[in-house]
C-alpha cells in the first residue's frame, strides 16, 4: 500500500502537524460540555454512518483476504454490525466520564498563607501510532477530546479505508460542536517516511504513543524527537506458588491463557514451584490441553508429561498471541523473579499464593504496569481496572505504567493562590 | 577541557551505562532504612572530606578565573566554607523525607472483589545533565538515592575537579551502606561526544534530565532515544491587572525581579494593563530603578516614562538572569495571556489581581509549570511549594510539570490483589 515518496510529503506533514499545535488552544479551553457534544456527535453520526463505514470496511476486508491476511487478522479487521452498536456505545461512555481538564488533583497550604494546588491540562498534541483494529481510531479520538489533547491518528494500512471513514465521522461530529475539525486528523497517506517526518516535528507534538509491534515500536523510540510512552507487547507471567490454592491457579491459567488468547493481557509463560510441580503441572497441562492449547515445557516440566513439546530458547521471549504456552518449572520465588526480570516485557505478571509473605515480595519485586496476586492476567485493562476506556497498555515507567486512561493524558500543573506573598 | 575522543570511549561508556543498570535492582529493592544510611553517609563525608572539597574547588575557581569567566558564574561555582555546611543540611533534609518507594497513593475495590492499588517504584536509572553548580551534583545524587534511582551525573566542565570529588564522596557513602557504588557515577569525560553516545543508551537508561540553557536542551531532546524531561529556561512572566492591589504589585514586581535575578524564577518580562499604566508604570520603574534594574519598555511605556530604553523584540524572548526587566502595556487579560503563550517558557506566570474572575481565567488559561495569584514568582521552587529538594523545574508536560521532588522520581505500578478472579 506504500505510495511513493512525494517531494511534498514533507510540507504536507508539517502543515498537518502545524494545524494539529493550532487546534490545541481552541480545543483545551473550550468547556467540558463542548467537548462532550463532540463526542456524543462522534455516536451519533457513526451511527447515521454506518453503511459507508461498511461499505469502506468491505474495501479493507476484500484487499486483505486477497493479500492473504490470516482469518486472526482479518477479524481484528472487521467492523460490521453489532460492533458498530458496540463502539457507539463505547463513544458514549467517553462522552459520559468525567471530564478531567481543570480538576484538582491535591490542595495544600503553606506557613505563609500560599494555598498550592496541582490542576490537571491537557498534554497537548498526542501522535498515535497503531496497527490494524480501526475501532482505535474512535476511541482514541474520543479519548484525545476528554482530555483536551489534539490528536494525529496514524493507523494500519489494512484498514486504510475504514479509517478514512471514521475519520470523516470524527471530523464532522467536532464541527458540529463547534471545534476546529484538525483537533483530530488521520494523517493521510501510509508512505512510511509520513512517520519519520512527524516524528521530527517536536516543536507541535508533544507525546507519540506507539501501539503494536516490537519493529514499530523500536523505529519510533529511536527515530523520535519527541517524548514516546511505548504501548508495548505483553509477555505475561503467572507464577504458582508451592503455598497456592492449586484450585484457584487451575481456573486462573487457564482464563489467563484461553479467554482472550490474541490480547496482550493473556498469560504467555506459566511458571511453578518445584515443590508441587509433580502435582500440578500434570494437571494443568491436562486443563489446557482440553481447551486446545499447545505447551512447551522446560526439562522438568517436559519429564512430567513424557508427551509435552520442549521449549525452545525464544519461547521464553514470545508474545504467542496465541493457544501456546511456555511452561516453566523454577525453584522458588527468586527463580520466578529472576525468570520475569529476564523475559517479562514490563506488562502484567500474576502470583497464586497463598502465603502473603511469598505474595508481597512478588508485588514488592516485580517491575511490570501491574502486578497481581490470586488473580487473572486478563484483568490488567483500563476498563476492568476501573479507569474506564484506554488508549493502550503503557509498558514504559515514564509518565504513565499500565493502562492509559483520560487522565493518564494529562499534565498536572501547580496553581499558587496568595494575597501578596513575597520571598524573604 | 574537551579532550580527544577515544576509540575506546564508546566502550567505557557503554560499561557505564551497564553497570548503572545491574545497580538499579540492588538500589530499587534496598530498604528505605538503608538508602536513608547512605545519604546520612554522604553528609557526614562531605563534612569530613572538606578540604579536600574546598582544594578540588579552588583549582577549579583558578582554571575558571583563568579563562575569564564571569564573576557570576564564578561564584554559582564556588563551594567553600558555610556553602558546604549549608549543603550537608540539605543532604540530611533529603535523608529525612519521606521515601516515595512502596508507599500506595490510590486504592480502590472493584465489584467483584478485586483490591487495586497504585504504588510507587522508581523510575530506573536517570542521567542528569547540567551546568556549572555543583552542589547539584550532590543534591542529585541524594534525591535519586532517596527515590531509589540510579544516577548517572554529567556536570558542567568548569566544575570538573570539584565534581570527581564530591563523587568519591558520594561512592564512598553508597559503600558504606552497603549498597553499589555505581548506584551513582559521574561522567568521567568532559568529552562532548560522551553526552551523544550516552543518549543511545535506551537500553540501559530510563530517563534523560537536562538542565541548563537553551543549545544543550536543544541538542539533548534531538538526539535522545531515551525520554527527555526538559528543565528549560525560565521566561517568567508577571501581569498586573486593571484589578490590582498596585501596592501589592510593586512589592511582589520588585521582589520576584531583584531577590535573585540570576535564577530560573525570577520575572523577565511585565506586562501591566492599559487602564492602569500611566499611574503604574511610571511608579514600578521608580522602584526597579532604585533597585539598579534597566528596563527596556514597549512603546506606551517608553511614552509614559521617557528616560525608559527601548526593547527590542527579541528582549521578550530573552531571559535576562540579570537586573534586567522587559516592560510592556497590554489592552487586557487576552492580550496579556496571548504574550505569555507567545513569548513565555511553561516556567512560572504570574497574576497580579483583586477581581477573581480574571484570576481565575488567568490561572486556567495559561500553560506554565505554576501559575500564580497575587505572589512572586520566585516561589515556583520545590523547597517553597513544601515538596522539598528537587531535580530541577520541568517546563515540559510529560511526566512531570514544574519542581521535581521525589514523587516525581518515582512510577506507579497497579497491584492488583485478588481472592481466585477470572474473567468472564
Amino acid at each position: 500500500m506504500s505510495e511513493p515518496t512525494s517531494p511534498n510529503l514533507e510540507k504536507q506533514i508539517q502543515l498537518l502537524a502545524k494545524q494539529a499545535r493550532a487546534s490545541a488552544r481552541p480545543l483545551g479551553r473550550a468547556s467540558a460540555e463542548i467537548r462532550t457534544a463532540a463526542i456524543i456527535a462522534m455516536a451519533d453520526e457513526l451511527l447515521n454512518s454506518r453503511e459507508t463505514v461498511e461499505e469502506a470496511n468491505l474495501k479493507d476486508l476484500e484487499a486483505a483476504k486477497e493479500r492473504g491476511l490470516s482469518t486472526a487478522m482479518c477479524n481484528r479487521l472487521e467492523l460490521t454490525g453489532e460492533q458498530i452498536d458496540n463502539l457507539a456505545n463505547a463513544l458514549r461512555e467517553i462522552a459520559d466520564a468525567a471530564d478531567p481538564v481543570g480538576t484538582t488533583t491535591r490542595r495544600w497550604t503553606r506557613d505563609n498563607g500560599l494555598e498550592v494546588s496541582k490542576v490537571r491540562l491537557p498534554l497537548g498534541v498526542i501522535l498515535m501510532i497503531y496497527e490494524s483494529r480501526p475501532n482505535v481510531t474512535l476511541d482514541a479520538a474520543a479519548l484525545c477530546v476528554r482530555s483536551g489533547n489534539v490528536a494525529i491518528l496514524r493507523g494500519g494500512s489494512e484498514a486504510t479505508h475504514t479509517n478514512r471513514a471514521l475519520n470523516q465521522i470524527v471530523q464532522d461530529a467536532l464541527r458540529s460542536a463547534g471545534l476546529p475539525a484538525t483537533a483530530v486528523q488521520l494523517v493521510p497517506t501510509q508512505d512510511r517516511s509520513a512517520v519519520d517526518i512527524l516524528l521530527t516535528q517536536d516543536e507541535y507534538i508533544d507525546l507519540v504513543i506507539p501501539r503494536g509491534g516490537e519493529t514499530l515500536i523500536r523505529h519510533v523510540a529511536r527515530n523520535s524527537r519527541i517524548p514516546v510512552v511505548q504501548h508495548y507487547k505483553g509477555i505475561c507471567h503467572i507464577f504458582v506458588d508451592q503455598s497456592a490454592d492449586q484450585a484457584k491457579a487451575l481456573l486462573i491459567a487457564e482464563n489467563a491463557k484461553t479467554h482472550r488468547p490474541g490480547v496482550c493481557n493473556a498469560m504467555e509463560t506459566l511458571l511453578v514451584h518445584r515443590d508441587i510441580a509433580s502435582e500440578f503441572v500434570p494437571q494443568v497441562v491436562a486443563v489446557l490441553q482440553k481447551r486446545g492449547v499447545e505447551i512447551r515445557g522446560c526439562e522438568t516440566a517436559c519429564n512430567l508429561v513424557p508427551t509435552l513439546k520442549s521449549a525452545s530458547p525464544e519461547d521464553w521471549d514470545t508474545e504467542f498471541l496465541d493457544l501456546i504456552l511456555a511452561l516453566r518449572v523454577v525453584d522458588g520465588i527468586e527463580e520466578a523473579i529472576d525468570h520475569i526480570d529476564a523475559h517479562g516485557s514490563n506488562h502484567t505478571a500474576s502470583i497464586i499464593a497463598e502465603d502473603s509473605e511469598t505474595a508481597e515480595r512478588f508485588t514488592k519485586e516485580i517491575d511490570a504496569s501491574c502486578v497481581m496476586i490470586n488473580a487473572s492476567t486478563r484483568f490488567n485493562d483500563g476498563g476492568e481496572l476501573g479507569l474506564g476506556a484506554e488508549m493502550g497498555i503503557s509498558t514504559t515507567r515514564i509518565h504513565a505504567y499500565g493502562p492509559m486512561g483520560v487522565e493518564a493524558l494529562t499534565a498536572e500543573k501547580f496553581v499558587v493562590v496568595g494575597t501578596g506573598q513575597i520571598r524573604k
